[in-house]
């Protein structure tokens, strides 16, 4: 075909631009910022919402207005809140002795749904990572520390991400609590549930070996 | 951990609904209604919009009241479009003696992307599906219809997707063409580049046999 009549010009103006429509171009460019949705994806989005018509657009404004002007940060625990406390700090069923910190709000969710955990939260809002410009200042430490020095809690547990700079902060964390804390723990590593022991890293491997326990 | 004091609890309610925010699981739920976009990616959404904070979800907003506000349906050949017609459709230079037909709007991108095709387009806006209450009436056939007896039409080539829908939908509209037009043809279909033959479907493989050309 691309040899066929029609086929061999010179690529057209508006092949290079892809639409000629400002706003489609500039919904296409707003929505691919979003974290793991690419050019194509946010294509996509615009498409369906065009297919949708008005009145699915005009549900998502109204959600997107609502999220931006009612959620904030929970003030205890630097989770997402609609009012000034998380659904989790306000909850009197949760133990305030157990205290589990996480980088991001949505680390919660995934502890929250894994395991039954009891106890609380703080959230750091990141990880340490000096060359981006990412020290203590700029995580909740200072709010984590204060909530430590009232002696209340008993074990901190420390879920940050198993990489570099969430091991990083994890040791800074615990060197932070060690004053207060009678017991700081941390997530186990070992072989993630249903993988294949040929496949993994030997890094985990090694880990998995280290803290290996009796059957 | 699981087993730990705190963790062995019934699982609380916050954890199955996983937000305790309800402008929040409304954001999720609507972001996860985009195609590609599931629960997870939602989240990932929401999260980012918060971290940006006002502006970005402002940008957003506006950008999305402007989509769907402006951007509607070509006229002739029901591409996107911000006026009565699509920039291609008004574009003196595209040679109107050859249509293209594809299902969605989408599809234009893709072959305006790939191929250097100088003729004007058709999207029919689906495909023909009588298991989802798809026939001939819920796609643009008519003006196709209309577009092709006025006899400026020379060729017109077919760019349904390769699937039985498409395949159908293909067949119906080469009939449809037939007494108006004197080529009808279709994309080629064979190996995809860059693919191994491997790798290779057996139906893919047999039409790239069958449609084998001299070296």
């Amino acid at each position: 075909m691309r040899n066929a009549a029609g086929f061999g010009g010179v690529r057209g103006e508006s092949a290079a631009s892809a639409y000629g429509l400002p706003s489609v171009e500039r919904a296409v460019l707003l929505l691919a910022r979003f974290p793991g949705v690419g050019r194509k994806s946010a294509q996509r989005m615009v498409h369906y919402l065009l297919r949708q018509g008005r009145g699915e657009v005009e549900q998502l404004l109204v959600a997107l207005q609502n999220l931006a002007e009612q959620v904030s940060e929970c003030r205890i625990c630097h989770n997402l809140a609609e009012g000034e406390e998380c659904w989790i700090c306000v909850d009197p069923r949760r133990d305030p002795q157990q205290l589990c910190v996480i980088e991001e709000a949505m680390d919660l969710l995934a502890v929250e749904k894994a395991a039954t955990f009891q106890g609380r939260y703080h959230v750091l809002g990141g990880r340490l990572n000096p060359l981006a410009g990412i020290g203590p200042e700029q995580l909740h430490l200072h709010s984590l520390e204060e909530r430590l020095q009232t002696g209340t809690v008993q074990e901190l547990i420390i879920a940050t991400n198993p990489t570099v700079e969430g091991e990083a902060t994890a040791h800074y964390v615990a060197q932070l609590a060690a004053p207060w804390v009678e017991r700081v723990t941390r997530l186990a590593y070992g072989m993630p549930m249903g993988g294949e022991l040929e496949y993994l890293d030997e890094s985990t491997l090694y880990q998995a070996l280290a803290g290996r326990r009796p059957f």
